[in-house]
């Protein structure tokens, strides 16, 4: 006999988790097409030579190669390998089919990954990530820079997880700043990786790396004062971007470009409260270019950014000379749904099943099957007993598949052309007409669902 | 510059392509979803020792073998491979989790496979299977082998590939039928093998190799006759059962089992003109015990089966003790879209967006995308230009994208708070008060989606 294990790492859901997890995917999915955003898919593996191009370090680290069987025995490299982001597909997929794409082209793609971590909790070797990016060809307008930040307002107000805070920075804004106090170069890297560890060390700590890096204790606390600012909605955020003094050639520019991204997320309608100039956000040195965004939940800072990304010169200068620059965000939805059922904010709800049509009796087996076929053409997702039972083990069947709502038609109720409903999530019950049941069931569904 | 290649056997879809896809992918799920049936997902990849336990043959020697760089040094055999099908991973998911389960267990699961197949037209490396299966534990309801023909009827009818036939039969019953004709063992396999390629073959060379296989002539006559019995709707079928001289304890077993399915398939609905029992259907000789199905496109006979599946004894009694008898069906999506879209049968469409927002002149970039703004709030999928630029450019753009409608606010326009609605499918164009808008979209977008 062999153990049936999941392999580890790997979070896997009962029923009654992934309907809630289907439902934080779905709502993912359309918002993101609410905002115009087509879908792709790209195959779980690419050629190894695809995914192998980055700079290195941690990722290609753990990489997972895949070899069919027959190619084990031979002596060469594994020429595929699985996905561990979503955004090395999409610049080869942009590369390769540039010409069949308009531009901007606006993708979303949810998709699972994968990523040899060392097994740990929280950590998991497959997970899904829920990306959007627009990419321009040859160049991309600035307000695409506040349409990903609207996107994602609407995505958690809809996930219902509380209040939380788009944090945005521009990383020319940082690098024009930062020179002016004489920090360029590998130093200004060092620094901004020091800035970047403020959300989760002790503050002095990290003055005191800083010091150590060499900046004179003045620079520091100018630093920090300047890594503080944190201004919340369009108008506070602009005043305060004004109130910069910005002389380097690049603060100037990321000035203006921030007040570009404000503006527009205000002519958007994005609320105040959802979104922060924050110039404490320093991600994805060496990656991002431009607009920078990390997502926090207000009430659970110690969860980290839920949702990150930024703008970038050019996707796939590795695969095409076309100059393809781009601005994206990804949600990593597995880890997010974990940190939110660890903190207790999602449970295992109802699943998919909306009724369950219990069956007493052999005689009535065929009319309780015309019953849930009526149902399900009214469009109710219903299942229904395949034998007699007893009513209080058929319960408690429908209870555990997850159904909302179960249908009781015994001799009684038949005699007088009725059925009970029993309302599992709520508890009480109450009594149809058996020809209406669908009409109020559908009633019942639809104001339940708001 | 690396080429930025799909590796070999992925059939990777534009965007307009996947749109397709998806709404075939949301039909399956809909309607799997309808029946009561709850999603699992698995993990891609499983131990390499409880995917290996099968009988080996070509599934085995077509296995993709996982390897994260760390272990890719070290002489022992992978311990990780992907997935070949849905059916194992289901057989460890109900193993391992069969204490937090309900029995019957109705679980429907829709992802992708792997098999590492010699490339060639129509065969795929990575493709989509859609897959539901009814478990039970120690015994399971013969009325769900209806249930499953059932959902199968209505997905179809959904996807609109036009009439197709599920045709139905019981290995019992076959057994049981050769069995009569002194045909049994390692005989019965053979013939059977060959009755399976009527399909495909000239019946005189399928004869040939039943002659040559030391059946008498009369045998196979009388063999090719039973095997030719296709009777379409319940009480044809079960008349047609009755008309068979079962003797056989198999084949009487047989006829009993059918009999149930076919009146449950007339209870529950299921139009006659969508399924037949066929007894020249083999299928899956070492898996299946029972009832069996295979789904034919009536107008497309070369396509061959584009859904089958049937009853086994026990899912899992590699990694348990406990008996888990199912009945489950399976869908290849990736490959019957490839199929449609080979004999013209799907386009690619529509993508999920409706409306695409033009813009002129730069005083109506804010005014655009207050627009897109209040068409998002009413439900439609909506995306705007993010600079002015020429008409014609633009509704050339929003083609492209795959947006049913652009929204044209010219100057003209503006001055009687108006906007012209280009319906880009039809070719036809209206104007609608601006405030209006929303609306009258969202008629036309419900009354164009039936």
């Amino acid at each position: 006999m062999i153990p049936p294990r999941t392999p580890p790492g790997i979070l896997e859901l009962l029923p009654a988790e992934q309907a809630t997890f289907r439902r934080m995917l779905d709502t993912v999915r359309t918002t993101y097409e609410r905002f115009g955003f087509v879908e792709i898919e790209t195959p779980v593996f690419e050629r190894t030579e695809v995914l192998l191009t980055k700079t290195g370090g941690e990722t290609e680290r753990q990489i997972y190669f895949v070899q069919s069987t027959g190619s084990m025995d031979s002596d060469a490299a594994p020429d595929l390998a699985l996905r561990f982001d979503l955004t090395v597909p999409l610049a080869r997929y942009v590369a390769e089919h540039q010409n069949d794409l308009a531009f901007p082209f606006k993708r979303y793609q949810i998709q699972r990954v994968y990523r040899g971590e060392r097994p740990q909790r929280g950590r998991f070797r497959e997970f899904y990530q829920c990306d959007i990016d627009v990419i321009g060809r040859e160049s991309l307008n600035l307000r695409h820079d506040a349409e990903v930040p609207a996107v994602i307002e609407d995505v958690f107000s809809r996930l219902e997880v509380g209040s939380f805070t788009i944090r945005i920075n521009n990383r020319l804004l940082m690098a024009g700043l930062l020179g002016q106090l004489g920090i360029e170069g590998d130093l200004q890297a060092a620094v901004l990786r020091e800035v970047d560890k403020l959300d989760k060390r002790d503050p002095d700590e990290v003055e005191a790396a800083l010091v150590g890096l060499g900046l004179s204790q003045g620079d520091v606390v100018a630093l920090l004062g300047l890594v503080g600012t944190r201004v919340r909605g369009a108008d506070d955020a602009i005043a305060s971007l004004g109130s910069l003094e910005a002389k380097d050639d690049r603060a100037r520019r990321g000035v203006a470009d921030l007040r570009v991204v404000f503006e527009t997320l205000a002519e958007l309608g994005v609320p105040d409260h959802a979104y922060a100039l924050d110039l404490g956000i320093a991600r994805g040195l060496e990656y991002y270019t431009g607009t920078v965004y990390e997502t926090t939940l207000d009430a659970h800072p110690e969860i980290g950014s839920v949702c990150s990304g930024g703008r970038y010169d050019d996707l796939a200068s590795l695969y095409t000379n076309t100059r393809l620059p781009g601005v994206g965000i990804s949600i990593g939805l597995t880890r997010l749904y974990w940190q939110l059922r660890e903190a207790g904010l999602v449970g295992a709800g109802s699943t998919s099943v909306a009724a369950y049509v219990t069956v007493m009796d052999d005689e009535s087996l065929n009319s309780a099957l015309r019953l849930a076929t009526s149902l399900r053409a009214a469009g109710i997702n219903t299942d229904v007993a395949s034998e007699a039972g007893r009513l209080g083990k058929q319960l408690k069947y429908a209870d555990r598949i997850g159904a909302r709502y179960a249908i009781i038609a015994g001799e009684d109720e038949r005699s007088r052309g009725a059925v009970t409903v029993k309302d599992l999530l709520v508890g009480d019950q109450f009594e149809s007409a058996a020809d209406e049941l669908a009409d109020s069931l559908n009633r019942r569904i639809q104001s339940g669902a708001s």
